[in-house]
């Protein structure tokens, strides 16, 4: 594969500017990339299920600190007795954002200078009590729709995405090429980058900045896939490794600008790889993906447990 | 309906000790009656996916102080700067368990004076770090069933359950006859009980125990509930009203006791008004049921957002 | 003694608007009142000490849900080995304004519509990240005065204060001649209204607003006590009952007003029925008062355990 | 300096075992050593104020994440409008143990394969609602002693203790004999072993254990301090630096055995940069010390702002 260019600096702000959704559903619209999914597409999506075989995504919740967690989840526990018996409680705490726990972004978690989803100004919608507009809750009849699986590291025959190789947005449609895949709107997209084994080849490194300033580096997806994301009509990115760093273009934000612009939710630090065996073992690219965001009025996102559904 | 002779001390006790369920899948299951719904049962859920309607079954997540709502869950917001754009992002923390929040119970989240589920006993199993048996993480891969709906208002042509009148096993057979539904193992129930419609009919009343001793009373399902769960082989009961209280036995738990003594798995607090109403709407008693718990290793169960598709 | 007239909403205005302390040390000056206890104040405040008994007046931390406890303190527990031995360690949760836990009020806590303390803008000073003007790391080098015993139902010869007889200006003021205390610039008060008392004799009733709407009553200090403080030039008020409710006065605070017009500082629902007594068994109503808030940048107060010395 | 030999394994397991005072203040007593701290102490402690300077020992709220620090505090803001005002409140959250925040540990905090504090088992006393014994509200009523600084880098000549020069028992004699100074039962001993000064000169190095297992290396005090605190019948041990790691010994705690068997407290991660450089100015070893912990049932600590008057 013949390398291609790097877009320059117009075209990225293009994508990001030019192509938005903004209005596309109403300028009041909350549910951006979401409409895609619609009744039509949730039965659809159901008739994926054949062995009824089912694939947890999510990574266990993030209790132990560590380089790539900075904000351990809290675990914290109570026994009670009751009559002649007793009862455990618990209770969990957690700031879900950044790269160590799998949780949903809302349309409402990011913004450029111009403004967050839909042309809203984050300073009017964003507040003490959480954000008024593009938040969780308009999701929370949960996310029933296709996945298909987008495994890198197969097309690559590697183990995982490197810092100098990223994911490319034409290296994605290559993928569907190949695997002979055709994305339909409302589809979710699960980019399989190889974390873990990233992670396990470099046990020095961590996948999060871990601590104080400079610029930081890892892996990921190229600002490139934002086209991809906006052509596909794709409804959810849910990914493993996050936007490639650094961005190498002058914007607030790369992959992540899809929320903002697209409407496009953003499922982070999903566990792929056990996706990415069974798709191999089932023969298959595509699944029944359901997402249940707890319902936070207010939330800009939530930790999820996605589901794949063969 | 006639009156039917409620069960004795013997049988209660009975229902408890001799019908368990411990050792059916292995003395060393943490999956209790989920074994039961197998991959046959997934797809054949999916299939009663019609309408492509999907409902949360979901109470907001609930941050506000209430009579009902002794530790009202947090919600806290950031926002930071990303170059010349920003984020927000938020901390949630929630003690789940009680009757404000809609989440699903472990397996090990209940005992008697006997032991919890599979004959463990909760001194050695239960600790600072959470639960190491029967613990959510072992549902991790989700729970995706038969749903079925059994309206109890609208089987007795009220807005819902009064003190007075629990919910007994045997009313819940009637729904089944009279809306001539066949339960199939693996399915999971959803009791409907008005319990909004009672909260509004009853503002000075409290749902929870709102501080403080004594006995408590509230409307819900009678004890006799329980050998209904376990004659249809039940994998998760779904209720909006929980346990009539007081129970009237001399025993730690009522329907509760499904935990350890069945591993029938619980979603208590669901939000099931909108169910009831879909249901009428789309003139069925079934849809595909998802529930997703958070991968904790070691809790007592999860908040979830528990969706109905139909 | 006599009825007084009360003040009128010309004067309450006058009060907050035109004695109001801002300059008087600055226009940046962050630390208000608390200028006035000087190294000579906390040299005096030392000489105090003669006996040597020491009280607490702090309440125990508020972790049981109560209508006086919407939000409950977090107490959880670890235990971790530790070679052949181990060790316990604990979290520590608190929203600590309101009534139930025994607080500092830093300067930027409270505001009305013109500004908060020294005529900065909350809007511009309150941030997600804590409060950039009149916070509370700016006492952290401890508050160490002379503290003034006000006992209320001792005068009164009663238990508590009302409803219907709350603590006026002037009656502070018959206090200090009846005893014949001398205030001094700098000296703490701590206003002692038997708020203990007042619960036992009223158990069905909540000092705090328990939950929901409508207009708040409860037993406390007028509104009247806001000159009191100005003219004595008190550096903290140290109170168990706060505010009289409602105000009867079309200002947003009462006496919390003195936070951000006179730079005095708050502790609110202290502990004060031990104090009362030891007061009584030493034959005193002077002692050394120490205050030493957590060291919380941009907080807008701290949880404290004031300790008064004989 | 002709250096000292070390103790041998048998003279550490004696000073534990054979020195410990259990029963020395009855077998039930919750107070350890701060039963020195008498009232006349306290009133001795309060003669030490003469220039009336307040020095805070307390490090900022550790809200940042580093390698110094695991489990960052929480520190969440909200505002409310109140009238045609507003108030400012917010939330603190903290696993204080650690290295990160400055904090007094309880009685309870540490043991042995032996007992906790007076031989209690810690498995009967350590719950998930706290501590049943040598919990922190025993010294609710604060601790106000004599505090005495022994500067070990001003000893030295240098800036900070290195890992390779732990602080000795013998050496803090020599600081006494040297500077004049003679201890009084029940004094505070604040150890200054400039780990600011070590932290700027190793800013690759974090104090506490980063992450992850291994042997930790960190300097700080010798095992052989502890006879010293129990020669000189030190109420409490205020430090910068901790416990020398590795320790040397097969022992589960080094300098922290002082909990379980002496009954001293330890105030951990002081900031004493300010109080050695304010003990030269005011050319004073000695000075009032006053430690407020938090009144929390079951503590095993608390974060504390400890406050020396000179």
């Amino acid at each position: 594969m013949p390398p291609r260019p790097l877009p320059t600096d117009a075209e990225v702000r293009s994508w990001i500017r030019d192509r938005r959704n903004w209005g596309r559903w109403g300028k009041d619209d909350e549910l951006g990339a979401m409409n895609l999914v619609t009744p039509a597409r949730r039965v659809a999506a159901s008739r994926l299920v054949k062995s009824g075989r089912s694939v947890s995504l999510s990574r266990p919740f993030p209790k132990e600190p560590s380089a790539n967690n900075a904000y351990p989840a809290q675990h914290y526990m109570k026994t009670l007795p009751r009559g002649n018996g007793g009862f455990a409680a618990d209770y969990y705490g957690i700031f879900y954002h950044g790269v160590a726990s799998t949780h949903i972004d809302a349309l409402c978690h990011t913004w450029d200078d111009d403004a967050m989803w839909n042309g809203r100004d984050p300073k009017k919608e964003i507040g003490f009590d959480g954000a008024t507009f593009g938040s969780i809750e308009h999701w929370a009849d949960g996310i029933i729709t296709r996945g298909v699986m987008l495994d890198v590291p197969r097309h690559r025959g590697t183990t995982h995405v490197t810092q100098d190789a990223p994911v490319h947005g034409w290296e994605l449609d290559d993928i569907l090429d190949k695997r002979n895949i055709k994305l339909e709107p409302g589809d979710a997209i699960c980019v399989y980058s190889g974390r873990d084994a990233w992670q396990a080849a470099n046990p020095d490194l961590s996948y999060g900045r871990p601590f104080g300033g400079g610029v930081q580096h890892r892996p990921g997806l190229h600002i490139s896939c934002l086209p991809f994301l906006r052509d596909h009509d794709v409804s959810m990115l849910v990914w493993d490794m996050l936007d490639h760093l650094p961005i190498g273009y002058d914007v607030a934000w790369a992959v992540h600008a899809c929320l903002f612009a697209y409407g496009v939710a953003l499922l982070d630090n999903a566990l792929l790889e056990p996706l990415a065996k069974a798709c191999v073992e089932e023969s298959r690219d595509e699944f029944m993906l359901v997402v249940a965001p707890l319902r936070v009025v207010g939330g800009t996102g939530s930790p999820a447990n996605p589901l794949a559904v063969f």
